[in-house]
């Protein structure tokens, strides 16, 4: 790989004199590093390029390049990587889109083949700032942020925004086609890249998706954590799937799952990628959800509050600090939280640091937001210019001190004072949008730990037919999931001999049915053998004689329904999820997916992340369910499909909790 | 009113000669307008201010002035205020905050008794620039927007967001504590304000929600939408309230209720307000949801797809145009929206334009956003600006024809195509961020049509105890609710007798509970008398003697549980809401809140907004419930709270609804 960051030699194959050419900006970016490598533009008709000569083929130069950028149409990319393969280049980076399939993987295969590598082909180039390697469309900012990018386009925007936020770039690399280099070997070739910091990713497909999370994971332990940008969330829940399960893990809930478990954190769009990864290079890490708002405006405070809150922190009220921020603020000034100064801040600037001081040395939050005008004092008056620049040094003095972030939203984007701001780690954003959600997404990384998720690939396969009913019971309760006894029935006389031996009431249940209750197939509250015979002649009548099961019914009052379930997902292998069961997982889809296996005690998080976790809890009174065996069931199941390559889908449908533990009431297993 | 837009001659008093001071910076701003009116300068000491003298007192001046603008410390104000009403001035605008409330009351009814008005105090100033009337912090660039603020300097955020945003302003008026002149007051006046076109509230409380609801709709009726900022969603659901009714009537849901009568629109944080305030002055008023989405980059167009969706908008699937875009496109291009030009717009810039006229054409799509490369072309390579720009004249004359929003997400800011598009009535945006919220709201707000709420406002007043079980029936029974037979019992004799006159199963209730299930106060499913009396027996046992009342039960299968009620609320008066019964309405806030009264029609309208709407039409298989007996029972209960002034709340939670109608199942009535 390091011929892709730092090559003794390169060449640019296609080099243009058109400014409004690729070829221009790839020859004009290697020339840039003419002082540390040595730059070969190859040009069919020998043009001159700013000045610098040029070859009409690769073996007309001098010297074979390590590395070669191919922008030529994509009828001659073979052959020149043949020519250039017999020379002994040993790396290439396509920028040439429009290879067919078939030509791109045998392309990607010949290189290999010949001992070299290939970025791309459709890609937009590699930049790395540590070696002056500008092999790339667009101008970058040296700094310390990594781009990896599915998208070359989508890659540039992120390097424009991070760039206009003053935040630079490490390395870029548009990974496009990815037929040979993936964007997993990119990234672990980061975790060895000194400039690197943090990491932007965009990736619209995951092929072996849990070898990722593995490498995520591994840079998140090196310090470098990773911001996932990905797509697909406006046709989450159109998947075709067999279970309820199935149907609530697509689209993106997956990806945001695998991102907890590799302890990076997925965002939305560039905006919110480069503003999170402003404040991840800027701050501390934060430590806790916490956070104190002050302002010199009641509005702006206000506003703040809503925001941070929307966002998934907490502005608690200031319990023993109250009193000492009262005493340096007028009478009737807002100390609740979020803190009006209510014209301190205009009389004595000084205020700004003594309470940024004050509310991080209380213990009582675990950050601070200052919103409104703080920056813009000295850009409107500068006589007030020296006053605030000596009060944000103080910011800057304090908030390093207690290493707790202290996020500013200005009114002034680009004042002297936000830019002092900036220099003392103190992230500053014009919008009080952006600090919400930079604060609440690098809140959400730092609390989130890469967990080990011990898997070994299984090898694609196709689903198969369900199980029946008792068998996926079996299976079920295999792993330690209680059901009520039951009896296979297929005639009158039969299904009045088990129910002579079960304990009514009964249900008796069409078991070879996926979605029994919806189909008809089953019928409840039956009291005794007759009842249950005239339910079974009443259903054989209507659906056919089958494998039916009269079981024993689950009569426990205020019990609460959930789903359980296991899926093995193409590419992030075994998934476990949990939800409201009924209508509510589906209606609200109140459910809590995670990578497979879970620990029990990943599996009581999931349950408190579900909405409807108060009613395991004792809801209005009623007693609470026993939520430690909910958190067995999870992670048992989770256990099981992580355990058997040869299962496509499990599922609990519903999971009755009640305070004396929990009941499975459905079953569904399927294999592959 | 007039005074505070275009005074004849106006006073700063308290002019300062310090730039850090606000005296310094109205004295200036009102200096701009001195081409128009008479600008005096009132400073105790005489000092010269940017070389215009100045006057101890407003006395020493040569002729009292229609406006002046205070900015003296409090406790002078009274003083100020008498010497000026002496002097015949008829307008005040109080910057100077800090005055106690009794005396702010009694200085805002002395300006009134002698037929004068105040703005203010505590606010930041007005400005117009139809004027040149600047008697406020800041510096303005004319334009089309009006904005009024509770919070000056939320306005001042405001206002300098659409600066940035190259969003003029019409008119802005920091209203301040509101002790005369209120936002109502400054709002109808701009109803005749040439230059206003659009209008930013913010508002943080709402004394007479109502009358404020009617001004913004009589703005809305002239063409001119408001934009409504407002806070406390972080404070939501924290008030005590007797009802689930009242308790999800709180926070922001209730405000939102009342844009969408006064057919105005939400938002949550200053940048939303600028940026979809600049669609709605730039582009045509969106007339529906579908959008189609191109971009020169498949993840950038996926992005934006996710983004849009968020937002509320569609990207429906292309139909018979679909096989006229192909036609443009390289072959393997995306054209299922979002389109995808591979190369298509490098290779002819002309397929922006025509692309966006085809599909505008087609009727398929109501507007299309542009998102990625364009307006960027010549910015990276001068020799392509002017093909761009003559794509730029296409793309705005194509959108100008077809009356239809085009709207451009770019990766450049502030390029010559991007301002040419500006210029066009092309909203331009740099981040997809702001392209979702602007499109996604603008088209809320447009989709939103004022109703006419007919109301007159009710008397403060205490709420009283709720009435009992049967009477609070009777009530709701009276409006058209209907409840199944029932009758009072109070003994065993008393319980055997009524089970023998009502059809069983009957529901025995402890009818003077508020909530009377989690009390245990509720016994369900007794089948005859003798059931009836051993529950009732055992009822006085744990809970005494009392208004009892059987009931008979509904016992319909599949009904589905709502909740509906009505509430009177302190600023806007009554309220409907209707939401997902049992625990949905509480742990997913799965309610719809409207003004009431409402039409039937409308009642249909928040039906479908629930999420549980599903469960109303016919669920995986089950038959349709009477979706517009549950919609006039909304209706019905909206007309109640609206025409009884007498009533605080009045709730029917559960309502079961059916394929053959629906049942009340218990009631609530608060009078007051």
């Amino acid at each position: 790989m390091k011929a892709f960051s730092d090559p003794a030699s390169v060449a640019v194959v296609g080099a243009s004199a058109d400014p409004a050419k690729w070829g221009y900006w790839l020859a004009r970016g290697a020339l840039r590093g003419a002082h540390r490598r040595k730059v070969h533009l190859v040009n069919r008709s020998g043009a001159v390029i700013d000045g610098i000569a040029t070859v009409p083929r690769l073996r007309d130069l001098p010297e074979p390049p390590e590395l070669a950028v191919l922008c030529v149409p994509a009828a001659t990319v073979p052959e020149v990587v043949e020519e250039a393969l017999d020379l002994g280049v040993r790396a290439f980076v396509c920028i040439t889109a429009g290879l067919d399939p078939a030509r791109e993987t045998a392309l990607a295969g010949r290189i290999r083949a010949a001992g070299a590598r290939l970025i791309g082909p459709n890609c937009l180039g590699v930049y790395d700032s540590m070696t002056a390697l500008e092999l790339a469309w667009g101008n970058f900012t040296p700094g310390a942020l990594g781009i990896v990018s599915q998208s070359g386009q989508l890659g540039l925007e992120l390097a424009g925004l991070a760039g206009e936020a003053e935040v630079g770039v490490s390395r870029f690399v548009s990974v496009g086609n990815q037929a040979d280099v993936t964007a997993a070997d990119v990234l672990a070739d980061l975790a060895g890249h000194d400039r690197t910091e943090v990491v932007v990713l965009y990736l619209e497909s995951f092929q072996d998706g849990r070898a990722l999370v593995d490498t995520l994971a591994g840079l998140r332990e090196r310090g470098k954590p990773v911001i996932v940008l990905t797509v697909g969330a406006s046709a989450a829940g159109q998947a075709a799937a067999r279970s309820h399960t199935g149907a609530l893990t697509a689209g993106t809930e997956v990806v945001r799952a695998a991102c907890r478990a590799a302890g990076a954190v997925l965002v939305e769009t560039p905006a919110q990628a480069v503003d999170v990864a402003q404040l991840l290079l800027d701050a501390p890490a934060p430590v806790g959800r916490r956070i104190a708002v002050v302002g010199d405006s009641g509005g702006q405070g206000a506003v703040a509050a809503d925001v941070l809150s929307r966002n998934g922190l907490e502005l608690p009220e200031l319990g023993a600090v109250a009193s000492r921020v009262a005493a340096l603020l007028p009478p009737g000034a807002g100390v609740r939280n979020p803190i009006d100064l209510a014209g301190a801040g205009e009389r004595d600037l000084s205020t700004y640091s003594t309470l940024v001081d004050l509310l991080l040395e209380s213990g009582e939050v675990d950050g601070v937001v200052l919103t409104g005008y703080f920056g813009s004092y000295g850009a409107d008056a500068p006589s007030l210019e020296p006053a605030e620049l000596a009060v944000v040094d103080a910011v800057g003095a304090v908030a390093a001190r207690h290493g707790r972030p202290v996020i500013v939203h200005s009114m002034s984007r680009d004042s002297v004072a936000v830019r002092a701001l900036r220099e003392h780690g103190i992230p500053t954003y014009a919008t009080i949008d952006q600090v919400g959600w930079s604060l609440g997404l690098a809140t959400e990384l730092a609390v989130t730990r890469p967990r080990a998720t011990d898997h070994v690939p299984a090898a694609p396969g196709e689903e198969r037919a369900a199980l029946d009913y008792l068998a996926a019971r079996a299976v079920l309760a295999g792993c330690g999931v209680r059901y009520p006894a039951a009896a296979a029935v297929s005639g009158l006389d039969d299904v009045r001999a088990a129910a002579g031996r079960l304990r009514p009431p009964y249900v008796l249940k069409a078991a070879w049915l996926a979605h029994k209750t919806e189909s008809g197939g089953v019928v409840t509250g039956l009291d005794g053998p007759e009842a249950a015979a005239t339910a079974l002649a009443d259903l054989i009548g209507r659906l056919g004689a089958g494998a039916y099961v009269l079981e024993e019914m689950d009569t426990r009052p205020g019990t609460v329904e959930l789903i359980v379930g296991g899926r093995r997902d193409p590419s992030f292998g075994p998934l476990v999820l949990v939800g409201a069961g009924g209508t509510a997982s589906e209606l609200y889809r109140d459910v809590a997916v995670e990578l497979a296996p879970v620990t029990v005690e990943v599996a009581g998080e999931m349950l408190r992340r579900l909405a409807a976790y108060p009613l395991l809890t004792g809801w209005r009174g009623a007693p609470a369910t026993d939520v430690r065996a909910v958190a067995e069931v999870v992670a048992a199941v989770s256990e099981l499909i992580a355990g058997r390559p040869d299962m496509a889908e499990c599922e609990v449908n519903p999971l009755l909790a009640g305070p004396d533990g929990v009941v499975g009431v459905d079953a569904l297993v399927v294999p592959r």
